[in-house]
């Protein structure tokens, strides 16, 4: 299977800690790397990580909230600095594109690179971004100012050749790629040998989901139904369910029973108020409720 | 004589390195902060080398490029979460207003809370703060964009008075302040006692001067002469003298001349380019012409 992970950038709320930079996160898929969210700090926990700035081409972002944006002038800055070239995509809401270029008006113009930002829909889900491997979607949360969740789906794999077979029958080279994609096979006879005779099942298809800024929202199960990996947020603990409600959040027990309705495989709680100095009691309160739950950490990083 | 320090935040120039931050300074005078510059990651910095962002009122930008501004709407943010109250006046090109409301239109409002901005003369030479201790001047540096220095004046001291004398004479209380402020003391019998009797010489009086971004300018010498400490960037080494006038920018050499020339104190350099590994290149170059120059690092604190 290819190399499927999330790694955690940064895990507080509004105001960052001595320990959590505000919400930001890396996918890769087979190399590819797809940034959610850019909050303050993003470019300095990408270079302590390791991970390649330039190799960032498609940057996700949830909503206008400063901690999910103010990452982003200095990481566009340092991409163009560096010598990056081509397009970078930005999905975002409309005005992302006016705030970053007021803010950027006396920024040296760079010849050979772009950025091209692209509007979400924050009424309904969509499919954003496909390439050969993944899918994205966004689908609309509820916060305060319009907020979007992102779903990264694996496109459907091939069905692996049974080699025994294969060369049994002598399939030319050129038919395995039809079988490959499901088709039966046809000897030169005339004999139609199924596909499932030729074949082993493809691999499963993975998908994570991204769910912050938000009140728990029931109508997104359809959505993130099943996934292997949820990150959902839980700002605070549930004695502050109160709170939580009038700051369009989640808290951990509310992720927790949500996780739990969605059957998703693992959930990851995060964007910590930073109150809580040790997240352990929140995580204490989800696993309650849905036992596969880990706590976002900056630098941590989760295997699909 | 009260603490007048001043502590570097961030020592790089446009690309921040995995040990500089992007330009950013804490002026402090008897408790009081002052803030120069604001790139991105200076309320981690502060949090890290323990300033306490709820005491800093005034900030000083400037220019507009984004290594200088780009962590200031996280640190404003930030402070209006946390509390703050009152006003945090922040001067700089007139630009920034906008730019900065732009960017926040999605913030909460804070009631107690306000930013007020006040723009710069990039023209000449201008008082623009001043309070019981102090007087800071901004003038006018050649950048690409328009860039201002600061100079940071403690007001003259108070003289000292002489115990043994104030002691014979019986002199009042009352009259103590005025031979404080330079009087000369008239005793019940109408005898004039000059000052100099009464009292030995103030403190001296403590000057910082702040340069970046620009070329190396001579026209700054009769503002920037004797202070007790300047910072002036030193971007590349002298060997890249052809880029840094290109650039508008300063090498270490020209930066301890201008030094010597202006008979500072003390001369530290900064605003690195992020090609060099180490400074020590820059210190050299630089100690050669004034010997008593300096390196920015990130967390230093330079005592006046």
């Amino acid at each position: 299977m290819l190399p499927f992970s999330v790694t955690i950038l940064g895990s507080s709320s509004a105001l960052p800690t001595s320990t959590r930079f505000p919400t930001s996160q890396v996918v890769s898929l087979n190399e590819r790397l797809y940034l959610i969210d850019c909050g303050e700090g993003t470019q300095i926990q990408l270079r302590k990580f390791r991970i390649k700035t330039s190799k960032i081409n498609h940057i996700f972002i949830s909503h206008l909230h400063g901690d999910h944006i103010f990452g982003l002038p200095g990481l566009i800055s340092t991409m163009a600095l560096g010598g990056k070239k081509g397009e970078l995509h930005i999905y975002s809401h409309s005005e992302l594109k006016m705030m970053m270029d007021n803010l950027m008006k006396f920024m040296n113009e760079f010849d050979d690179f772009k950025v091209v930002y692209h509007p979400l829909n924050f009424r309904s889900r969509a499919v954003i971004y496909e390439d050969s491997k993944i899918v994205i979607d966004s689908f609309p949360l509820k916060h305060r100012i319009p907020c979007c969740g992102f779903i990264f789906k694996e496109k459907l794999h091939e069905l692996h050749l049974r080699g025994d077979r294969i060369d049994y029958l002598n399939i030319p080279i050129r038919d395995r790629v039809a079988i490959k994609g499901g088709a039966d096979y046809q000897t030169p006879e005339g004999a139609i040998i199924p596909n499932h005779e030729l074949t082993f099942p493809a691999d499963p298809v993975r998908s994570y989901a991204f769910c912050t800024d938000t009140v728990c929202r029931k109508q997104i199960i359809p959505i993130i139904e099943n996934v292997d990996l949820l990150y959902h947020e839980a700002t605070f603990s549930d004695e502050l369910s109160d709170l939580a409600l009038k700051t369009y959040h989640t808290t951990a027990r509310q992720a927790a029973r949500l996780a739990g309705e969605a059957a998703v495989k693992k959930l990851i709680i995060g964007h910590f108020s930073s109150r809580y100095k040790s997240v352990k009691p929140l995580v204490d309160e989800a696993r309650v409720v849905f036992p596969n739950t880990f706590p976002a950490n900056d630098g941590d990083r989760f295997d699909l």
